[in-house]
């Protein structure tokens, strides 16, 4: 009797063992995995699924779910044109990016076509991304102008293509010299229609902010053009995506549109003052700098190529 | 016989499963879970050993092992001075760095002591830190004259009182407004006694890079006195930790000291031409580029506070 039992115990027991082994693998291994593939992807080691995606010459990887995680995704629209400072610009940009979950980023360059540089950059910057150009008239490249209307209405545009009304995000404005920390995207991920904060080192002074007053939103602290109905960088907000789909319409205006005042423009047509979300904690925290990387002087750079090699920079 | 043959292989059979799972377990785990734990160190979760060092107002988060990897540890030196982008600058640095195993950051300021927006922003940038200060005098504070002259020197002071030959590291110049891309840390990481590679934006050209022939660097290409001894600019080279150590009297130098004389100045004192290793593919390729952020128009700041709250910029 002893002995069948003892028997029964060890045919048992070990079995008893590997289920638990196995349930506690799988718990523990699937909050790290992601981290991982994460981590490794800026090696370049994670094969992004990238498709030609359709004849509005737009490249993507991947869908817009990924991960299998219920987050949704963070859609960073970043215009940029080729000058000295780009791919620093860009390099710094991915390396904040590249820490931040469930993000897409899609830049937009002021150009006829794709550049190689940039197209070389994003495939090898372990982020998410979308590549789309679009070139602005000359006309509209003076002082005063209002910048990169064109490519931002380019990224709203492809949204607009490309999600529907099942798919979870939040739209947010990512001037490419701009320094972002990563609490910033913590903040933006939980916007339900628009979201306010502060931002560092704009409109002449160490910071504008939205005054809150109640959990609402009741004026602007800022040094220039109090006036506006939003007073507010293009740093300052996000919106989210259910919001830009289901206002086609919304667009950025380049037609009597006046200087600084696109945020504004755009925003009348999303919502109202009375609704907007203010995000870090009351919009007390500064998590955004509209930094200005200075112009490179290139007054030694020699007339023609004398290195016997090419070098990108 | 068979019954026994079939009771003795259940019993067996689950026994080896389980050995051959912890087997797996233990190679997966211990690959991500240095990853993991750096990842989540972002989020402050990690708690650092922070100890009070010495009287020389030395604060420095754990050891130099760390990690248990025989990786060398990368010791990145940063002066920095309050300014209205200070935060935003290593905010930017510390998204990059948080990036790098093996990892340690040496913040020096210049101010008479540790000041509290530097304290607070490194106790949460999730890198490994030390944090130092010493005052430039004001007499140093010219036009033409070199900077950052004693921050550099405090941080080599702090090496070599706190590391010793069993130590294996690499000595990189960081200054808080350039640009690095991440593989310039891997290309830096195999410094055997002096690493150099090009750097991007300075000298008034594109890039500025050593010219390499059959392995060694036998000249410069550069646009800006191309007689300096080392015709480099200070993010363009590592030192690996022996030789700081094995040359106690290396230091930057006020005396007799030219502008733009300072890493060929402390370079000689190490070094010969002949004996440096190029990095980044024979010095073909920009990694790190010398970015220089424009200073703040505060022009709007009102003289006296305005704002309810005080918010730290």
């Amino acid at each position: 009797m002893k002995s069948i039992f003892y028997s029964r115990f060890f045919i048992l027991l070990p079995w008893i063992l590997i289920v638990i082994i196995v349930i506690d693998i799988d718990t523990k291994r699937s909050s790290v995995r992601n981290t991982a593939s994460f981590y490794f992807s800026r090696m370049g080691n994670v094969q992004q699924q990238q498709q030609q995606q359709d004849a509005r010459a737009t490249r993507t990887s991947s869908g817009s779910g990924g991960n299998g995680t219920s987050l949704p995704v963070i859609y960073a629209i970043t215009p940029t044109y080729s000058r000295a400072v780009q791919k620093a610009e860009l390099t710094r940009l991915a390396n904040t990016f590249r820490q931040v979950q469930q993000f897409h980023w899609i830049v937009v360059e002021d150009s006829n076509s794709r550049t190689e540089l940039v197209s070389r950059f994003l495939a090898r910057s372990g982020v998410r991304y979308t590549h789309l150009n679009v070139f602005t008239p000359r006309r509209f490249k003076r002082t005063g102008m209002p910048r990169a209307t064109e490519q931002r209405n380019a990224a709203l545009g492809w949204l607009r293509g490309h999600r529907t009304s099942k798919d979870k995000g939040v739209v947010f404005f990512a001037d490419d010299d701009n320094t972002y920390s990563l609490e910033l995207f913590e903040e933006m991920r939980s916007t339900r229609k628009v979201s306010v904060w502060p931002v560092g080192l704009v409109g002449g002074r160490r910071y504008e902010r939205p005054l809150v007053e109640k959990g609402k939103v009741v004026g602007w602290y800022t040094g220039w053009r109090a006036d506006r109905p939003f007073a507010i960088d293009m740093a300052g907000f996000s919106v989210n995506l259910h919001v830009i789909l289901s206002n086609p319409r919304a667009l950025f205006k380049r037609r009597g549109a006046k200087p600084g005042m696109q945020e504004s423009d755009f925003l009348k047509q999303i919502t109202k003052v009375e609704d907007l979300e203010p995000k870090a904690h009351n919009c007390t925290q500064v998590l955004v700098w509209h930094t200005r990387t200075e112009k490179v002087n290139l007054g030694n750079e020699p007339k023609r190529q004398q290195d016997s090699v090419f070098i990108e920079v």
